[in-house]
Formats: C-alpha cells, sequence, structure tokens
C-alpha cells in the first residue's frame, strides 16, 4: 500500500501527521510512539470503545498497555471529517477494525473522535473517544437522510 | 437547585453558557433552542450512545427529534473537564441519565465530549460524542490507578 512515510514524533506539523502515526502505533503496538502523540496534559482523555474514560497520561498509557498486552492492532481509519480551527482540530471518523475470532477474520466498526491541539512542540493528541458502531456496515446517517457508507 | 439563569441563545459568552442550555434543551425536549446552539457548519457531528454518526444540522436535528418524540431527556452533566484555546474548547464528562422503567426509576451513566468553536455569532457546539458507560457508578479510571467518581 503507497503510504508517505510518517515523520519522526519531533517534528509533527499537521493534525494528519498526529493522526497517522497514531493509528501507525496501534498497529505495530508501539506504546511509545503512541504516548508521545499525545498533548503533555494532566486533562487528556481517552475513552475506548464501550469503556470508561480514562483521564490523564499514566491512565492512559495503562489502557493501551492493557490493549497491546493482546497484540497490535488491526485499525484503519475511513471516512474522515476534519474541521480546523488555528489551535484546535477535530477530526471524526469510522474506525475499522479486522480481528481474528474462531469463526475467522472478522471485521468491527467503531465511531471515533480525535481531538488535537497546536502546542509549542507541535500539533498533540488531546482526546480519543472510540465508542461502537451500530452494525457491520459502518453505516452513518447523512443530511439526505439517506445511510451513508 | 440553585442555578444561574441561561443567556439567551443570542448571546452566548462561553462553551459553558452553551452546555448549560445544551442540557436544558435536552431536559426541556427543545429541538429549536437546541440546533440554535450548534455551529452553521455542515460538519458538525453527533454520536448518540450505541448509535452511528451523524453528520449535518438536518440529520442532528432529525436525530434529537427522534430522541424528544419519547419525551424530554432527564440528564446532568458531572465531572466535567475542561480544556479551552482561543477559538476551540474541548468539554469531557460524564452524564448522567434518570429514566423510568418498569422496575422503577433507573440512572444510566453516558461518557461523553463535546467539542464548541468561536463564531462570529459566539461559541457554537462543533461535536457531541456519547457512549455508554460501563456500569452504573459511573466509575472512570485516573492518573492514579484508581476508580474515580
Amino acid at each position: 500500500m503507497a503510504r508517505r512515510p510518517a515523520p519522526p514524533p519531533s517534528s509533527p506539523d499537521s493534525p494528519d501527521d498526529i493522526e497517522l502515526q497514531f493509528y501507525e502505533a496501534l498497529r505495530q503496538a508501539d506504546i511509545d510512539k503512541l504516548m508521545s502523540l499525545w498533548a503533555d496534559e494532566d486533562e487528556i482523555a481517552c475513552v475506548h470503545p464501550g469503556g470508561p474514560r480514562v483521564l490523564g497520561p499514566q491512565a492512559v498509557r495503562a489502557s493501551f498497555e492493557s490493549i497491546f498486552s493482546h497484540g497490535a492492532v488491526d485499525v484503519q481509519p475511513e471516512a474522515v471529517r476534519r474541521l480546523v480551527t488555528h489551535a484546535c482540530a477535530v477530526h471524526h471518523m469510522v474506525e475499522r477494525v479486522q480481528g481474528l475470532t474462531r469463526e475467522g477474520p472478522q471485521t468491527a466498526y467503531v465511531v471515533a473522535t480525535n481531538v488535537y491541539v497546536r502546542t509549542p512542540l507541535g500539533w498533540r493528541m488531546l482526546v480519543h473517544h472510540a465508542s461502537p458502531g451500530t452494525d457491520e456496515s459502518g453505516a452513518e446517517l447523512g443530511d439526505n437522510g439517506a445511510l451513508l457508507h
């Protein structure tokens, strides 16, 4: 798959770069890379699908270590919508997560909101809120009243 | 309960004002008041607990009309955390939702992320992402590793 190389975490230049690295870190189960992408704030927050609110860098790190103890996460963001101001970027998307079950490969869909802020070190993640999608189609509702894919 | 009066929707002066009015509108099942609090953007997004991503003003309005067809929502935000820049504010919280079931009054907890942007008309809601909490305690994980309430 053609994909531009990710810049080093020390010189991110856009929310998209941070997001690219975030999902790479999930696919690589790379906890240090993943945590380097978050803002240096006590108030960072993460909600995993079906889980509680996780607050602060130590608790966020522990939550991802727990996930990675089961292996990497085969996840791809899709249908990303972006709302960007000078210092803040909000991305929402559908995450397609592939897993291997007893019944074979399965695909699950997760609805996610990622919030990034511009810091002295560059753009960093502030909030990752993910919740289970309603079905396997990844469908969503748009303004025309129709299901979108 | 002592609560400062909400300013009219035409002159909001902080994300907290918009948030106050958002939850008032839910408790009042007031669809016009509720929709007046959103940014005038095609990209506004809303995720109701367990639901799909809803995109755009018409679809967001329809989703709340569907909810209000069952009556008002007895909801109170709790444990609100705020991250504010000049033009963007991110609030995350636990929503306590009271409902009346056959077994009597029940309380459910919802984890929510609300994003606000500063517009020429004042602060407006950009994203409301709500997902089911894990249990009835409203517990969450903090940096000390302990459950918070």
